[in-house]
């Protein structure tokens, strides 16, 4: 199994305190020791640091975790490989570029028999992952239904979220995926969210002493929700997710959410 | 202007002393401060660092200046904007997947009435620069001619390097284009390249006091390309491309070349 990291919000956020305790867990307090990444969007372009290295010995890592990329959209992933070998081509998150925006993708579990469920035409996979070859899969229903890019995108990823359910009859599918705008999540059994705003309190990591104020960090309008796989502070009220169920988040906002 | 850098390797060879050069150019003794970007292949796999800031000042350029990622193929580029803002999405290179490959892209120069005359349909630009309309075009090209991947990547470099002359005829239009294995390099104006094999020598920068000693730093099988809009280093001989020429290379060695 592998951990997922996502964050919409209404400002431009850093992600540093959430990463640092995701972190923690690739090597040191859990086992996923398959490389990582993480992807900031910053209006239309994102940039991705990758690592098939242990991210608590990455020193790239390190920068990332140092270093407060603001961002409204961020999807991150630490491996635990099950399907492919620890490469880079292997490391999530993957991005396509659909309708001239940037796409991108993680995905935790483990899919069975999807060589032949899950063929694709105009995205192909790069590296020899169940979970790449499903974002292809997805985003290529994605563009059979709409040839041109819809000017609401919500109604897009409800459409995504009801093709999920067939990858979940496939194994175990968690997935986080964003256009930049949105972050859509899935859960099949593992995904928590919550979403800060004020009045802002204290948060302490579960995977470090890092204790932080948000409201020493924020202003009293910031809406910044984080979806990850366990909940990553003790102190706050994270959401568990339900088997099928799925959430949509715009600007730190829930705007919609379904399931089973 | 923006300047170029490129290399072909036959084993996996890291690109800091090169890349220190250009990143001095960044804002320091060149006028290119409207952003950087490299992308490292490893395996099928790339990761690219990029930024919108100088790389001068850039602390993630100041990492990968300090990192030695070894890789076979890289393309970077530092931009002083022409055609479209400093932003994160107009930031080179430029990445797309066909055929389950990464392709990588960055240019130097501008390109005039381009808008009708570079229309794409698979591949559409996410930021609005002459640039990556330009490399959509080219894929869009591609992918018309070869639906399917062939085996033999040569003749599809040398069909995208027919086809740059019709992008010249719009401006300056020097380009690098990768594949993870092949890297194409086409000039209009101002690309430069050399190869460094046994025996190997000193090389100084000219933009920083950086001596190598390239002696100490490889082995005798070793064969290494670097490409760049101007020469990096003032005591080697870098061959000056012409107008409408191009050269191909794989592993370090020159495979292929043509022109006007």
């Amino acid at each position: 199994m592998c951990e997922l990291l996502g964050m919409s919000a209404n400002v431009p956020t850093d992600i540093c305190f959430s990463f640092a305790g995701l972190l923690e867990r690739g090597g040191r307090t859990g086992p996923h020791r398959d490389g990582w990444g993480i992807t900031f969007y910053e209006g239309k372009g994102c940039r991705s640091f990758k690592d098939p290295l242990p991210s608590s010995e990455s020193e790239i890592a390190e920068l990332v975790k140092r270093y407060p990329i603001k961002s409204c959209a961020v999807v991150s992933h630490i491996r635990q490989a099950n399907r492919g070998a620890v490469k880079l081509e292997n490391t999530h998150p993957f991005i396509r570029e659909l309708w001239g925006r940037n796409w991108t993708y993680a995905h935790n579990g483990q899919l069975s028999q999807y060589q032949r469920a899950l063929r694709s035409h105009h995205f192909l996979p790069i590296g020899n992952t169940d979970s790449e070859r499903a974002f292809c899969w997805l985003l290529d229903q994605v563009r059979e239904k709409y040839p041109k890019r819809p000017s609401n995108m919500a109604p897009v990823f409800r459409f995504i979220a009801s093709l999920c359910p067939t990858l979940k009859e496939l194994g175990v599918f968690n997935m986080l995926l964003s256009d930049g705008v949105y972050v859509l999540a899935y859960c099949t059994n593992n995904l928590h969210w919550l979403t800060r705003r004020a009045p802002f309190g204290k948060a302490t990591l579960i995977d470090s002493d890092w204790v932080i104020d948000f409201q020493q960090e924020t202003t009293e309008n910031d809406v910044v929700t984080v979806i990850a796989t366990q909940p990553l502070t003790g102190d706050e009220r994270w959401q568990k997710m339900n088997s099928g169920e799925w959430v949509l988040f715009k600007q730190g906002e829930l705007v919609s959410r379904g399931g089973e």
